[in-house]
């Protein structure tokens, strides 16, 4: 498998053949945003409260698992979708490993682990991957192994 | 399987029988806030341009299926979640089965699958459900299977 940082932004199914590794992405999180976030889509403790946050198991403030997979949606969304692609239908094994503190600088790393023709609807492939979103330290937060629809290359 | 609308919070372990079903929310969203929330985490054309949206696959605005996601998070931790709980690990077999549109309202129903303490961790059960969220048809928008850590009651 070669770390293929495309220099050309993927487009079609054929940009995806099984093995390739996309490496991108460089998000800052601070706590300000973190806190926004939580205290719309999830206002546990542990995302909103950094005092009491403290004193509990994850000893500290962390982000929420869902804004962590909406970084991951945008950085997606900027570096490997085409820009007027098709709706995905939904992602596997989604997981959160380690917490996302304040400060904290993602980056993505997506394998593709399956690619394949559609049967019933012959224009689009799908294609599986392995998505690992890791920390400044290089360790993974969070993975999970969405599905994926491309259209086909048009032909010449 | 009784449609339990839980009169009071549940809060423990043992508050999450299997087959035990909690049904709540109603939450509904505007252009706007789709808007908001894709420019932020899901540009593409599907989630942030109405017009564009129109000619395409999805025959207009449809929400970012993580927004989604982060609104059935909200009602989960208003509903069920105890304030100061535990981080889960994650979701398996998260699907968007049908477009959210602008004016939809979305409701939750969570039915207990399996419930089990923890063998490494005494202090807490592991609890899988099944959570859909749907629309004001009874339409299945999304579907996931999170896995939750709760406390187990303390003893008297």
């Amino acid at each position: 498998m070669s770390e293929a940082k495309a220099a050309k932004r993927p487009q079609y199914f054929e940009d995806f053949p099984v093995g390739a590794v996309f490496a991108f992405g460089s998000v800052s999180l601070s706590e300000a945003e973190i806190l926004v976030f939580a205290r719309q889509f999830d206002p546990q403790v542990m995302h909103i409260d950094p005092v009491a946050a403290a004193k509990g198991p994850t000893q500290g403030l962390i982000a929420s698992g869902w804004h962590t997979g909406s970084i991951a949606m945008r950085l997606y969304a900027d570096h490997i979708l085409p820009e007027n692609g098709l709706p995905g239908p939904g992602v596997d094994e989604l997981r959160w490993h380690q917490p996302v503190r304040p400060g904290d600088t993602l980056s993505m790393r997506v394998t593709v682990t399956d690619a394949r023709v559609s049967r019933s609807k012959p224009d689009r492939g799908v294609v599986n991957v392995f998505s690992e979103v890791l920390n400044q330290r290089g360790e993974t937060v969070m993975s999970m192994k969405p599905i994926n629809f491309f259209r086909l290359r048009p032909a010449r």
